[in-house]
């Protein structure tokens, strides 16, 4: 069983992304039979797309888990549904702004994420994590790439499973900036990726 | 040189308190020629000030850091001032509860905490730990306690420096709860206060 | 032109509901050619949405505007879409909690408002009125009742345009529970929803 | 009796100022015997100090009511207490910061308000406006023009009660920015102050 893990990198404001970092530490990682491949997508609304078609043909994941960045945040969001909308502001980092755009043009309104979002938002809280169930993946490019891929993915009969995590700015991020934001280290993001990667694993 | 950290108990409506555990782990940690030895208080507006009193005549320390939990604060808090208030509906461990009422009747309206406040928040930061001065340590017993240390200290010619620091909830407290709340993993609040506690010894 | 505003009742932990004062106070109400008729819905999960249904029938509106109470918000939410779940955990009036339920079982994942969301954000932020264009509505009977009412209209030709917005606490209800929650007076909520009614007639 | 009611002028980044129109609504305005007259002070280290010993020495008020506007907060805030620290990194509208100086060398720590602050928040909170009591002023011109204030008739045997409000943003200031930030009609701020203005009459 191959789980695809995909970060991004990082965007403006942001000088890093932690979720570059933990796809990139992930990479190889094992659970049971499971392995995880990993890759960092542009923060690019044409290229990210395609970016992950690539590796859906390569690498033949059994299940995906995107990893996104959502400054402001206090806890993990493990994401129910993509929606199809990009309005941004600060621009992507092609220098592209949206708003209200479709991400695919004559798509469906939304899609629910694939994988069990409340159990592993269940196992995240019983191991001491802060995690929640979120209604909404923003419309950047977070959004944008949960809901390719599982437009990619729709009307498969045998196809991956698809979920995507928001993780808090990092404490040297919030450090850096002086403002008053919610933050999480590092090694917690970790055992909560891994906690999804646990209960991913186990089918 | 000996410097006291101390921490709290627990009070409503936690069953944990961070600050207890970083008190006992420091104890014994030494920075150059300093040592730290430490206590944990009880969340009583009558014993409290009484047990540092005592330490402060058995431990004699060279400088204080009380350490307090502030539920919904992202960043470490290094206290600038305490004022001689005490305001809080939610009773302490004494059932007590308190209206406006002085820490100390006729003392002064407040002090200033005597440990380089700033120096220590510019390390912390320049860590990248999220850390601020704040300019209010509220009005239950952690200000109580810096309020009461500083009086009991003031007007000696020679006396030990006094600061305090309030933390975040822990991760594990805002998966309990459910609440939308910041929170810091405690080794990353221990390496804020052993970087608060290198700025003292230095000092 | 018939425009139908609907508000709710009060519910958990509420003992008022600004959206049923709106509501009650818009009724009658002309904006040139049209006027509003309003009613107010009971917050239970079963009897929502068959008031709607009846509404549509017998009002026959060429234009709804649902409105519902959203604690915490500090800005008029004008939604963008509703989603297929339902999930709260603090009871509805009929004493129902739902975990991860359907609105409607086998309805698709979601529906767009189909009220000019945009122009009425740009109209109200002109005015100098706090709006944003909302991406969740939550999971609870708000959420709910855009969705089936969205659904019931759905596939209809010449249908009428359904739109929601969310209102903030009043003042006197953060007053009444002393939390540090933002608020918005009734008079500037009545504001908004109007030049929402503006937009809507002119459409 | 005579209630000095003061204002500020805008300041940065803002155009307008709430209390400015406040301080000049209010001018004349009378409860029972008593009858406001207003002022509106620069935003100016040097300049708000020595415009209110003016307005003190010109004015002879009763009673001293200092109105200024605090961003992010959402509800009135009856300061408790002025601390003898400036602390601002935005520039004041003479273009000067401070970093961690007094407001009065060699002056006390903080001095409490003299008005009857607790009796101020229950009589808001009684009308259903949210207020509550404030435990820091903050460190820019608000803060140093209550502590001045206080400083100058500190010793006198019969001297004027002094305290201090602050207000949140307006909704049109928060609509203009686009922020997600909490605010307060004009209205229901003057109905607050006016309730502060009656209470300050009858003590």
């Amino acid at each position: 069983m191959i789980i695809l893990v995909t970060g991004f990198e990082p965007f403006t404001p942001h000088k890093v992304n932690p979720t570059e970092e933990l796809a990139r530490a992930l990479d190889g990682h094992r659970v049971g039979d499971a392995v995880v491949r990993s890759a960092v997508l542009p923060v690019h609304h044409a290229e990210a797309t395609p970016r992950v078609r690539e590796l859906l043909e390569r690498v033949r994941p059994d299940a995906i888990l995107h990893l996104g960045l959502a400054g402001g945040r206090a806890r993990l969001a493990v994401e129910r549904v993509a929606v199809n909308v990009m309005d941004y502001a600060v621009p992507d980092n092609a220098g592209c702004v949206k708003s209200d755009e479709p991400c695919v043009v004559s798509g469906p309104v939304a899609y629910f994420a694939t994988l069990p979002v409340r159990a592993i938002v269940d196992r995240m809280v019983a191991a001491g994590i802060p995690a929640y169930v979120s209604d909404t993946a923003g419309t950047y490019l977070c959004n944008q790439t949960l809901y390719t891929t599982l437009h990619a993915l729709a009307g498969h009969t045998t196809c991956p499973r698809v979920g995507f995590i928001h993780v808090p700015l990092l404490p040297a991020m919030v450090a850096a900036t002086g403002v008053d934001a919610p933050s999480m280290d590092l090694p917690l993001m970790r055992r909560g990726v891994e906690i999804a990667l646990d209960v991913i694993a186990a089918g």
